[in-house]
């Protein structure tokens, strides 16, 4: 019932991870497996960033994380061969578990064959507001593509809880307006159909390049949440963040008040991972 | 364009305060006047709690807090013969600056009379959305007796920018179910009206007996923000709170981002207790 948390810290471009990628070595990326899922990460992202652009070195850094951790991954790239690569190294690895397809865009050159890809891996899929014409600038060009996204993904076989619609997030610092269009258009989305598709977001990207980076980001985290945001990558590791989250579940309901309602949302962490 | 935040500590059922009134000691009361205009406050709350029942006391009190502060006073009580008590000596000691009744219910035999009150002193007016059947337990609910309200004050010929509709904010920890209900309610009185009366709210009242009270009502204010509150009686001189509130108002395009937004929002409202 709670928000769906994707820890985004196995990512080639956090330069211990890129290293990590380039030297095959395991205990980087299984030290972010441990911390993100003690953390309380729902899944784990899995990016190689600028490190490679090697299908095998993907393939490889699935199956490490993939085989590391009972929790869902999160295949996220942007080549259609590198996909097919992941999601073959996942199902190789772990067989039909649960595997989230991070991203598609509206345009239908990606949207077709990945919507494909999905329904053959079983795979849930996160599908971005923007196409060939580039990024939303307002809240009913999001809808409109959020609406094409969902209803191409209905249409390929994904059921409503496989679909994620991402409003797209930009930066505060450079594009101030964008930030409440993002949280009218995760308003509206809740309306698309009932149940509606899951919402998410890329959080971090509204702090970038500010002084006030985690503040900004845990602030807008809960705002997002309040108009109906149920999923986000962002960094689970940043405890205050995670207060934050685990508060505003309570204020929504989607989480049972106790006194130690803090403690408890650790616990549940810690229960994940055990 | 920002939230106006109407600080909440020159209430007797404070200690110190309480204290104040029956010694009629003036500097603590102008010491929380300094305190909360450095803050940041647009409004002082003025309360007697049940330090005093005298209107003598409360003219006091209002005297000593309007003849201190170029900011204007929130008249904070529940009997009509103090109201008028404290308009009159609020008129008496800075003539016909802005002030605001704190509050009204639905109930008729309140609700007409302190919207005449509102009507002479020109004075602004919260309604809290309850009635002789008591606290609304739904969003319904709320919504119907603020439509009553506003109807009834601009009857009685105040303007939208006069109104402000407070939804009763219930603590979480004895009625979880009512603070989701709440930020419902904020988003659909936004629609009452274009432009919307203000929608206020008595924010602390969330965290009652809570062991997290600091960090549930930061998080539950920039959570209604987003929905559309757009006033609140809070503490102002909790650091943590302005700085969320601060970050709010950037994410929602209310104050311009700069890199020193929140150097910047501290300059504001010092230059106010100049």
């Amino acid at each position: 019932m709670g928000i769906i948390l994707i820890g985004e810290r196995i990512n080639g471009s956090f330069k211990d991870v890129g290293k990590a990628i380039q030297e095959k070595n395991k205990s980087v990326i299984l030290d972010w497996v441990a911390k993100q899922t003690a953390a309380g990460a729902d899944y784990l992202d899995v990016n190689m960033g600028a490190a490679s652009r090697s299908t095998d070195d993907f393939a490889w850094l699935v199956r490490t994380v993939a085989e590391a951790t009972m929790l869902p991954l999160s295949i996220d790239c942007n080549r259609l061969d590198m996909f097919s690569t992941g999601l073959k190294a996942h199902r190789e690895t772990v067989g039909e578990r649960p595997v989230l397809i991070n991203s598609t865009t509206a345009e239908d050159s990606k949207l077709i064959p990945l919507l494909e890809l999905a329904a053959e891996y079983k795979a849930s899929i996160i599908g971005v507001v923007m196409d060939e014409r580039g990024s939303p600038q307002d809240v009913d060009r999001r809808l409109e593509l959020g609406g094409k996204i969902f209803a191409a993904a209905l249409e390929a076989g994904l059921s409503t809880e496989q679909i994620f619609l991402d409003p797209i997030v930009m930066p505060v610092k450079f594009m101030q307006d964008q930030a409440k269009y993002v949280l009218d258009a995760v308003q509206q989305m809740t309306m698309l159909s009932d149940p509606p598709p899951h919402i998410s977001v890329g959080l971090s990207n509204v702090a970038s390049k500010t002084e006030q980076r985690k503040l900004i980001n845990r602030t807008y985290m809960v705002m997002a949440m309040a108009m109906g945001l149920d999923a986000a990558i962002l960094n689970v590791c940043d405890e205050e963040m995670m207060q934050a989250i685990a508060t505003a579940e309570i204020l929504l309901g989607q989480e049972i008040y106790s006194d130690a309602y803090l403690k408890a949302y650790r616990q549940r962490a810690s229960s994940t991972s055990a």
